[in-house]
């Protein structure tokens, strides 16, 4: 059984698994409104752009069962809106819920089953893409992912790391590098969590290690998620990625995207017209209030970066995997 | 007046500027033995090619003044060079001592001049590197390095930091952007520091920003120091320098290295022969201190990593700078 108890919904309130106190406690929070769920997207309590789908959700159904007039639930849908602005998941959770709204006006049972549907949907489209993706799968292997796309960044068993789940169920066993991914460190602190709870064996690395183990091991092949995906096939993902790409060209180590259909943004022609996000500055000069960097030093800390589509050996969606020119099959995955 | 005390000699003892204290604490800690040198190397107290170097001569020195025969002279010979295994100055420094031991048996003054004879050496080239460095660095411009190349890793103004300290005694300003360099973070806590201090504009990045940087920034050029250069320019140098290299000629970005012929191993083919010293787990594991991943996670931690003679533009030396085809110009600049 491959955990994913990340976002609970318990029918007037939902609970979601802290990840900013992984691994060291397993604590769940408790969200009663669309302004608790809100901070808890931006404060990056719950992260991973299908699992932001997800929570987004549950946050306007949870606007919509205590919202006394449509003006107050649309405020608040532009609330959760603006909470981040990489992942389009959001976008397309938030994009549902304003349809419905336009459609059957303030209804709240309606959200509330809007957003189960989203949940639902998005634990569908995990499980297709391990299945289809797992076929890529060989026994005794090694390979990398980044950041964490497993069951914390979705709504079911993950993007990248459901690959890994679905090949292990069918019996192949696999090695997995993760890089440790700061400045929040998902690898050192979700992925490698998650990887060992679900007996799969994870050895960490540092960011700056990936070009050398990538050239000094076998590595299989690259597994990373996806926050948005242009027109084009150009992929923002966590910072890092990009430069992981280039070091899988190098040693011709072939480097795959997974993400579900709701990922793809086909109104942004490539990955330039992806908005980045810099987050702020302490989470560079130093890691869980210790400071690292001498206080008044000048950061940038951009949250993610564009792979161009050229770098990407394959797309793994949950209609099956596409491999390049993109730019047509990701139209055809869309409708 | 560049700052450069990293390393100070009292005639019977050393002191050495605690380099896990930095920033926060700018601490002096008295060395009185080889032993207690060894451990301050292995310990990383002082780190940096050039400064292991110094280090290990006073360190020798020490034991010269200390030893009541030669067989105890040399049993501390051998324990500072197995200190680390990385580094070429390290074993430059100790060849040095040996050959004086061979020459003129255990006279202690002898051991303290030659000491003192390698730290003003180091000194000088440092000062050379800047020189002919800084012909490269134009006014108002941007570059890029990694880890820590200072005075902090030297006996005198660093290595590719030398180049920037010496064009802006010329009046040129810059900016250098500063991956942080996990997992011992030199580029946070040390570069960082004395940039700033030597007035010097530094911008903090995590190392996984360093391709999306590259690329959305105007970069002029990438300046690194080395550990240990092979007969054919192979540069063992800190992890995530491998990396940094495929991004500069992904952008089209000079990449240099700055090293004293005292760096240079002629006795090795190319990198593959270099050994790359893995340190301590727990320095991935957690950060300062904070433990960031699970319990008994496996880690692989190399402390370095080799950047093909193919992706290096230059090689900035005592003596002029070399450009590609190198070997033989590196066994020139041997002579």
């Amino acid at each position: 059984m491959i955990w994913a108890d990340t976002i609970k919904w318990y029918g007037d309130y939902a609970e979601l698994i802290d990840q900013r106190k992984l691994p060291h406690e397993e604590v769940y929070v408790k969200i009663n409104s669309a302004k608790e769920m809100y901070t808890a997207i931006k404060d990056m309590l719950v992260r991973g752009a299908p699992a932001i789908g997800v929570a987004a959700g549950y946050g306007i159904a949870l606007s919509a069962l205590s919202s006394k007039d449509r003006a107050s639930l649309e405020r608040d849908i532009f609330l959760i809106e603006s909470a981040r602005p990489t992942a389009y998941n959001l976008f397309y959770a938030v994009k549902r819920m304003r349809r419905l709204l336009e459609r059957e006006g303030l209804k709240p049972s309606l959200f509330v089953v809007e957003a189960i549907n989203i949940h639902e949907e998005d634990k569908k489209l995990t499980e297709l893409l391990g299945e289809k993706g797992s076929e890529l799968i060989k026994d005794n292997s090694l390979y990398m992912t980044i950041c964490n796309a497993g069951a914390l960044a979705t709504g079911g068993i993950g993007t990248a790391l459901s690959v890994f789940y679905k090949a292990k169920e069918k019996g192949r066993e696999m090695t997995v590098f993760v890089p440790e991914t700061r400045p929040f460190l998902q690898g050192a602190r979700l992925t490698a969590w998650e990887l060992t709870k679900n007996g799969i064996k994870a050895i960490l690395i540092v960011d700056g290690a990936i070009a050398h183990i990538m050239k000094t091991e076998e590595i299989d092949g690259v597994f990373t998620g996806a926050d948005r995906i242009s027109k084009n096939g150009d992929t923002a993902n966590k910072i890092g990625t990009y430069s992981l790409s280039l070091s899988a060209r190098e040693q011709g180590v072939p480097f795959y995207v997974v993400a579900p259909s709701t990922t793809f943004d086909l109104d942004l022609k490539s990955g330039e017209d992806i908005p980045i996000e810099e987050r702020n500055i302490k989470e560079v000069t130093g890691f869980m209030g210790v400071q690292s960097a001498p206080e008044n030093i000048s950061v940038r800390n951009p949250a993610f970066d564009v792979t161009p589509h050229e770098l990407i050996s394959g797309i793994i969606t949950e209609k099956g995997i596409i491999s390049p020119p993109f730019e047509e099959k990701i139209s055809e995955i869309k409708c």
